[in-house]
């Protein structure tokens, strides 16, 4: 039966190619080479393409040199964690949070410190417990949609959080990469508008335009940025101003506002379709309920293990990931993340029920 | 008389403006998005860019596990870094060499030891003598037109130093971004020729296209390959497809190879400025003479210092660059690099004399 079945992949957060502006970007590019072509295929300061520092400056009501761009946001966290982090430094994050993240921040030999993510955000009480405790370099957070379970901070939370970080004197590490991707709900202010003094706002184009033109963006403290600008031209001289240049024609010209809201329209359906076919599939099993961007989890009964679910479904061709690589100091033996975007609802609709045929192995074995 | 003077800079190697390929590279992305649109906007291996790996692999006749591309090749030695070098670690450069080289081998705290410097390439006799001190990871060597003396290695010295590599079991790291930029004289064998299995070959299309694509290529050990593209993969995931894939049109489209016959009939022009006046303005300095690349380099009389001609060259508008930073463990006070490609043959003749006039300056002071 199983050579029968196409592969369904829930592994990774990737965009739908569908959703790919290929003949946008054409435009784009054109027109930047028309306008900017030396700048573009030159050397550049290590803050990035100016133009499209100018321009994320303008909208988010910043000075230029509060604004640096890189090569995607994952190297945003490893040039944090160069300025940052000395071996054995203590660093927060959601528990569950970001695989990625987690190991660049291993990689600098921090102490990462897990703090319980609940639906609505961080649980505050854990917070101030490990606050008695350390103060970090910097508590990392995906705020909006959380990967990987989708959660969205509750503005309660958000407030408190960010009165904390005042009166600790520890860095909010936002990163908002699919904040803009809201189906339904309202949205917060962001630890951003919440505690400027006290954030560092990061996000990407990955999620929006696509992966390939690898432009990340940190927002926040002109003195860090300096910081991190020269740890980026040690590393790589100038980021990658041809993508970049392309990025802020694209932006510039209204098209990223019509992406989102065409994406939007393309993925909302899709986390529709996870949660009803969750709802008919797998009604004992622990679901989030995300009100946007590209993850939904799922939390397993007691006894049934990630390992032996992904295991039991290689023979229904559906292809999982392991979760126990979101939690920086063992669990999650349970935990399942679930990416949607680039599956349509048929697809997820399959995979979700080859889903419970693996869960129901596991159970019966 | 300083105001009337527009500014001459003899500071970083930087393509020259006019040589910026605009429009090829704009039928190239063209293409490229035709072709490759949804490859080039979402993720990818970190290896890269298949079809310009692909390309890459047959051009050097090898297969494609043994290439692989990053966003420059600055960050090559950022990545080998991380798989070589514990702390302490020994590292030969040659003395003096590339700058920025030596601030990621710091970063990493290598402990760095330089093989002086001849005109002809390494002296091999030091090199033997700090073998029987040290072994070290690798040996970096940037033997066609270094950086940033100009000077190339000969046939001899590299079967030497290849059969060195080979008794002592280290790597050479052949950095080779200036090697298609030879004016004159003929090209010797590579290191990667003579000995392809004690070395890794890095390029850049930095000084052929423009820095601004970012696209730095890594040819070696298939092994030691995966093991840098995991650690790419930790650090960005993927590199810059946008640009990758443009310049892979260009590659495949024999634009290449025009251009860098467009840019030596430039280049070579201001070598010779810079060789003529330096033998008009300069008669006492010694100077290397090289063949080809972007660099060439002095050695001021006895008594004069870079950092005391550098401030005086300040009143003739005349921007220097540090000299001691390409000496990894001190020394170079009175080394000068000349970048001469961004310069048209009379700001070079024009910048000379400037700086013969703040030698004479700092002689009479």
């Amino acid at each position: 039966m199983s050579n029968e079945r196409s592969v369904i992949n829930f592994t990774r957060g990737v965009p739908a190619n569908e959703s790919l502006p290929v003949t946008a970007m054409q435009s784009a590019v054109q027109a930047a080479l028309d306008n900017h072509g030396q700048t573009m295929l030159q050397y550049g300061k290590a803050y990035g393409f100016v133009p499209l520092r100018e321009w994320l400056a303008e909208s988010n009501g910043l000075s230029v040199d509060q604004v640096l761009i890189t090569n995607g946001s994952l190297q945003i966290v490893e040039f944090l964690s160069y300025h940052f982090i000395q071996p054995g430094d203590v660093i927060f994050t959601e528990l569950p949070t970001y695989d990625r993240a987690l190991t660049l921040l291993k990689r600098h030999n921090a102490k990462v410190v897990g703090i319980e993510l609940e639906p609505d955000g961080p649980n505050i009480e854990a917070l101030e417990q490990a606050l008695a405790q350390h103060t970090p370099k910097f508590f990392y957070i995906i705020p909006d949609f959380q990967n990987p379970t989708g959660a969205t901070c509750s503005l309660e939370k958000r407030q408190k959080i960010a009165a904390l970080a005042e009166k600790h004197g520890f860095w909010i590490l936002e990163d908002g990469p699919y904040r803009p991707l809201r189906f339904q709900g309202e949205e917060h202010p962001s630890f951003f508008d919440l505690a400027p003094e006290r954030t560092l706002h990061m996000f990407a184009f990955t999620k929006l335009i696509g992966p390939g033109v690898r432009t990340g963006v940190l927002l926040g403290s002109a003195e860090v940025l300096a910081k991190v600008a020269k740890i980026a031209e040690n590393t790589y001289i100038c980021p990658a101003l041809f993508g970049q240049g392309a990025v802020y024609e694209f932006c510039r010209t209204g098209e990223l506002d019509k992406q989102i809201e065409r994406i939007k329209t393309l993925y909302a359906p899709r986390l529709q379709a996870c949660l009803d076919s969750i709802a008919e599939h797998l009604p004992d099993v622990e679901a989030t309920r995300p009100e946007g961007g590209f993850f939904m989890s799922l939390t397993f009964p007691e006894g049934v293990t990630n390992a032996a679910v992904r295991e039991a479904a290689k023979k229904y061709n559906l292809n999982l990931a392991d979760g126990q690589a979101f939690f920086p100091n063992g669990g999650g033996e349970r935990f399942l993340r679930l990416p949607y975007c680039a599956l349509s609802p048929e697809e997820i609709n399959d995979g979700v029920s080859r889903l419970a045929m693996a869960i129901r192995d596991v159970q019966a074995s």
